[in-house]
């Protein structure tokens, strides 16, 4: 990619849409790479404003903010898939010689999940049983689909467990009148015997790689560690139909697929079509990261397989506890990864322990003894 | 190390003197480790100044704004050897709440070559013989003691060649008679097989980590490439020397040796007591590299031994060569390292690669190989 006329040092202009920690990131790693790494977000106090020389004050849903913003950038990338992709779309339409990616049409599309799944099911990839529903009669509908119990997830703008809604069968359950001005889908309770997570990077040439399947544990909708490599014998096929379905997307960037193990096959939970938490071990225990490969991705190289540099890898993840007096042990083996949030708040992701070694078991062990050694 | 109180996010306030690329890593890694970090530079499009909302503008040699950079601080560091020693004294002295590493003592000693001498000598570290220089006479006598030939180094302020002038038997050398305003060292020349470097951190708290030995080479006084790792019968007597060098002066964070290797014996040629071109490797084939072992130890972090996650690794210097119209290659394995400075000029450092793999000598060729499609 020609890097267009700019006083600026730095090959291109990287715009991120968003301040928090995984805008953070790309930045700090975006700035190794020697872009010229660009943030808009609401609050001199994010954790990606700290860490350039060119943070915009405005949100990205706010029209003139954004088109600012997009004056002063050559790519324009995100670190939520819930900005206004209709807004993104126009931004688009108007100004050709801007990249945007992943486009603000995948965005659109994996930003609701009735979509999403559409998308997915098209692709042939698995994924839970589900229905629309909008309605008390579609609530009834759903107990009687899915009998051993299922979720309501808000269509948009769920995430860690906000806009979730657990129905078990033995659980007598209540629609609330406040739900119908909101748009759901109930997806079917799997029985699974683990959760998986498995990231991918599609570059704007079309080159395509995946990260190494890993484990996660979900603690209060919230990922609590991830350990890995794994391995699984639908694995290849399953990552065949997903390349298709990113193609069919023309979807470029890092994306993630957080995935049921049923035992027999691999489910698909959720789509992020972004940099994802389930990745963060990627920056210590992989030659390039999920943030570089995004970077790679959204400004059109060719992308070379992932390297892993380590037999096993381990992350956890550091939770806040409201504390203002924090505080980190000395001479831990773990890598640490903080993201420099104004405060700690109770269930606030603050950072983040990797730690490298020969077994993922062991390692995990450690990293949740050191976590506990920090007081946050 | 307790926090100060402070309204900033981030765990500790570490200002940086000097907005190099040395800088900028330091930066980078300082973020990611959740630091708050600062820069004090004379250009807004110094490498450093990029990469944090806190950059202040100045000279780390104008008393005014070394203090004023000093109070947003809770510990201060430097990219360069070559400050005002005196100054960062005195401010260590008005100020004993803030925390200078390495000291402006220890400093002070290495930015000078004779103390730098006469500390490697009483630590019992080989180094090629020497003589002050600071006359004609004195300069005929260094033609005498030294019949194969010397080098003349300035006192101070030398680097990449810069202050070095060499006399060799068959050439008919004249003193030239403003050299008589500089301070001088003639150093015997030396036969050698190689150049060698070595990497050491030590911590406030006294631990103390090596990095692994490295062969590299110089072209025109400055770093071209570096490989490793490398084996030396010496290393391990070396090393234990090095460590009584450090206790000595108190010396806080990273250090670096460039040694010659006789062939029978590891000399040191110089010491540069900050994070160094020669340990660039540090970033892909360790788990923690010289600038996280450098923060670890400023803070007060007890080391723990540096881990290599690769058989062999390389690093090549990407050297400028005054172009306007960069140019990257697309879908290269080597690891980009690109400094973002405002324009490429003949000889300047611009950035590097790393790459990592089983053998040192196929990864030197293919580093060589890939900077060649590097156009700066």
């Amino acid at each position: 990619m020609k890097k267009k006329s700019s006083s600026l040092p730095g090959r291109l202009r990287i715009g991120i849409l968003g301040g928090g920690q995984l805008a953070r990131m790309l930045c700090l790693r975006g700035w190794e790479l020697g872009h010229s790494m660009k943030v808009l977000s609401e609050h001199e106090s994010d954790p990606a404003a700290q860490v350039t020389r060119y943070w915009h004050q405005g949100s990205p849903n706010r029209p003139d903010d954004l088109r600012a913003f997009a004056r002063e950038v050559d790519v324009l990338t995100f670190e939520s898939e819930f900005f206004e992709a209709r807004l993104l779309q126009k931004l688009s339409a108007d100004t050709p010689e801007l990249q945007i990616h992943p486009s603000p049409q995948a965005m659109g599309t994996l930003q609701d999940r009735w979509p999403q799944k559409e998308a997915l099911v098209t692709a042939g990839l698995p994924t839970a049983p589900f229905m629309l529903v909008s309605s008390a009669d579609d609530f009834l509908a759903a107990k009687k689909n899915f009998p051993k119990g299922f979720v309501l997830k808000k269509r948009t703008h769920g995430y860690d467990g906000y806009g979730t809604h657990v129905f078990r069968q033995a659980r007598r359950a209540e629609w609330q009148t406040a739900w119908a001005n909101e748009l759901w889908i109930a997806e079917s309770f799997v029985p699974f015997q683990r959760e998986l997570a498995l990231l991918y990077t599609r570059s704007t040439n079309g080159s395509f790689v995946s990260f190494p399947l890993v484990e996660s544990l979900q603690r209060e909708h919230r990922c609590d560690w991830v350990v890995g490599p794994l391995r699984h014998k639908r694995l290849r096929a399953f990552s065949k139909k997903v390349q298709t379905f990113l193609q069919r997307l023309n979807y470029c960037g890092t994306i993630a697929f957080e995935l049921f193990d049923t035992g027999t096959e691999l489910l698909v939970n959720e789509v992020a079509p972004r940099v994802h938490n389930s990745g963060h071990y990627t920056q210590n225990a992989c030659y390039k990261d999920q943030f570089h490969y995004h970077l790679l991705a959204i400004t059109g190289e060719k992308l070379l397989p992932v390297r892993l540099l380590t037999p096993a890898f381990c992350m956890v993840n550091l939770i806040g506890n409201g504390r203002s007096n924090l505080q980190f042990p000395t001479g831990h083996e773990s890598y640490l990864h903080w993201y420099g949030k104004a405060e700690s708040r109770r269930g606030r992701k603050m950072g983040h322990l990797n730690l490298l070694g020969t077994k993922a078991e062991a390692l995990r062990a450690q990293g949740l003894r050191e976590r506990r050694a920090v007081k946050i």
